[in-house]
């Protein structure tokens, strides 16, 4: 008999880490119990299943439980794992539908738990047409309240990045919006100047932004009817709360497991926590941010994926290491793109940087070339050392990719100046001669 | 009075060390003596021009003579370098137009005289209708051939990115094409299985291919009519040769400078040739290979502007130096994007390499997206040290840009085990969770 296996949490990171270890010992016996009725499946894909652009919501599921059974991993939806105990190594489940219990017992527990919705204590935030955004059911939910209720009056609470691809989508149905940001600005890994093209975009496409701005008040009896914000009420028919999200780290406290400073799980480059025979990774994990060399949590696919992979390998007997983040991060926004690596000059003096920066405005395509757009550039990098700390990219095209050279350059701990030397591609219909890059990192001093 | 600063050639490495030159040291005469009637123009930009996509073939024209003025750099056009004194450190050129001689003195030369398209000695080369593409008068009397003589028959002679991008330029005017590679394969820093993808989209697009056959005698009596190709003749109204260039040697060789094993003129990483006061760049010149460690000739604006740049900061007094090459490359071929960094499996094998490769085929953007389309890559490391050697992409969208991260990693001198580990961006219309990239570094064995 293999090794138990018990994955809680059936994300990217659970089900990643399932397939790895699986890839690596056949002899293990792997179990993953997720809360939800959906395993494997792309969450950033959400908004693009409630814009429309995707036909169905479930299209985003990467593989169900029937196709990982068939991997001889054990994929249990609709179970809440309730207690864990550390000493025994067992755990209490309970099968959601029918309300059975069980104890299981593990080898190696594996929590991959995620995050939640972060929750503001809001009167009126049960209303119905009040939705957060996280699972399937959240997904199909939002749908259905737009294809039933027909909502033409919408508010966002949040700038972050599914605030704003939930404006592109719910904009798609012809909803009016209005979009609530306590912050000055939107998209906090930007410095303001950067994040005001995304407001001019927003702005443009018609969203009324109410930015420095707190909500008071959902309103409504049986549905929400309208919203309160700093003293005015604006009509609404349905409201996104997309004001961040935090690790779910309630299990794992329950396992005595360490935190980190950032409050998600503390794991070591092999995706151990403080507790022997007990992993994490995802969403309720910190990770080793390679530009600050300290612990960060910066909840991303990517990294839950990768994370994942490790941990599985890991599982098997491997000796796999995860390499560290740089917090690269691409969002559309409508017509734009706005993208970022790195720490953007507010976040690197709060982490205590003297830091230099250098902005450029330059073409995604050659200037003769139709269809070319400006792009907005900005790096920045440390005064005395003259390592790049960071890179923020804004445009309508030719932004997504490019800033992944910039998380190259992070990635390998460059100063400004290698950033100058990059044998760059080009061609007309692409770049220009000079990419924006170079450009602004030319224009370092 | 500052030193007497000439440049022979206003095209990009040329003009670019002119300028840098001024800005660096605004007491230098700067002269600049182009052959052709236009300096600082994008040549790449020609097939857009010539397909129509950009109104003017002078739209690529960057700044003129007289804007070169203002800025006090002298930039006569028509004007032809007859000699080099390197002793008397004199030269003569003469007005094309007029005929006029003058001798000039210079404290600096500067050789930018890039390249020249090879001429095959082939019957029938210099009869109307049969082009090469270079300067703007190339573009300039192929769009008057379009336009004037209505061709509906053509043959494109050589399958580099010239021959490429005017299969999709003249294509664009409804003309019947024939393309004729005396090789195995188009694009010759593709690995063979990688251009027949290109060779897929461009038979797909009407192009007839003529693969590892050469052309024998271009057939007409007052313009082209036909071309013999391997046996067989193929009817063509208009032309384009398009078998490549070859550095522009002959003013360096008469200066007494050294040319390189590649034949192109070698150079320090100040932009210096082996003779005091004698400087180079762009593709007259060789450049130092980070990939190799040896020196190469890769002709490409991107590296004639940046040594064009490095000079001029010399001239000036500066210690500038030019980082090297990776040979980043990207054509755009009809509706496929192809591109190239470092060497492929076949060039590191002529290189003395041990290899191994991998290959993968990934999505653009998540695969619940619509639009999302297949990209292939391949990977070169090395099997002793993993050294990442090259990588090659080819697909519908998203290749410009993502090859620069392999461009990154080899500037870095990377293991291909550090690929795998990027925080590469995502988002589902942008890239998969696990991008293309990813995806064959973690395929690795």
């Amino acid at each position: 008999m293999g090794k138990n296996i018990v994955i809680i949490g059936g994300g990217a990171a659970g089900m990643s880490a399932a397939a790895k270890a699986r890839r690596t010992d056949p002899s293990l016996n792997i179990v993953v119990y997720e809360r939800s009725g959906y395993v494997s499946y792309g969450a950033c894909g959400f908004p693009y299943a409630i814009k429309g652009e995707i036909a169905q919501v479930e299209d985003v599921v990467v593989r169900t439980p029937a196709q990982f059974a068939k991997q001889n991993i054990q994929a249990h939806v609709g179970h809440e794992v309730l207690t864990i105990d550390r000493a025994a190594q067992t755990l209490r489940v309970r099968e959601r539908a029918s309300g059975a219990e069980t104890e299981v017992g593990w080898d190696a527990l594996v929590l991959t738990t995620g995050g939640a919705p972060t929750r503001p204590p809001l009167q009126g935030i049960d209303l119905p047409g009040v939705f957060a955004l996280r699972t399937v059911e959240d997904a199909l939910a939002i749908r259905t309240w737009i294809e039933q209720e027909r909502p033409t009056r919408g508010v966002i609470i949040g700038g972050g990045y599914i605030g704003l691809e939930m404006a592109e989508a719910l904009a798609a149905h012809g909803i009016a919006l209005t979009l609530v940001e306590r912050l000055p600005q939107v998209i906090p890994s930007l410095d303001p100047e950067m994040a005001a093209h995304v407001q001019a975009e927003l702005e443009q496409q018609g969203v009324t932004l109410r930015l420095e701005q707190a909500v008071e008040v959902l309103v409504g009896s049986e549905r929400v009817r309208e919203v309160q914000v700093a003293g005015t009420s604006i009509p609404a028919d349905i409201v996104i709360m997309a004001v961040g999200i935090r690790p779910s780290v309630t299990l794992a406290q329950a396992a005595g497991v360490t935190l980190g400073p950032t409050g998600a799980v503390a794991v070591d480059d092999h995706q151990r926590t403080s507790v022997p025979n007990v992993w994490a990774a995802g969403d309720l994990a910190e990770a080793h941010h390679l530009v600050t060399g300290r612990p960060a949590w910066v909840p991303l696919g990517t990294t839950a994926n990768k994370q994942g992979r490790v941990l599985g390998e890991n599982l098997g007997g491997g000796d796999a290491r995860f390499g560290g983040i740089v917090g690269t991060v691409v969002v559309k926004v409508f017509d734009l793109e706005a993208a970022s690596s790195g720490l953007s000059e507010q976040r690197a003096q709060a982490e205590g940087f003297e830091v230099k920066t250098v902005s450029a405005t330059a073409g995604s395509r050659a200037h003769y070339m139709p269809g070319h757009q400006p792009i907005q550039i900005k790096l920045v990098y440390e005064a005395t050392t003259r390592r790049l700390l960071g890179g923020q990219l804004v445009g309508r095209e030719g932004v997504s990719k490019r800033i992944d050279t910039i998380a190259t350059a992070l990635h390998a701990g460059w100063r400004i100046e290698q950033l100058a030397e990059l044998d760059l591609s080009y061609a007309p219909p692409f770049a220009p001669v000079w990419d924006p890059i170079l450009v602004a990192a030319n224009l370092a001093k």
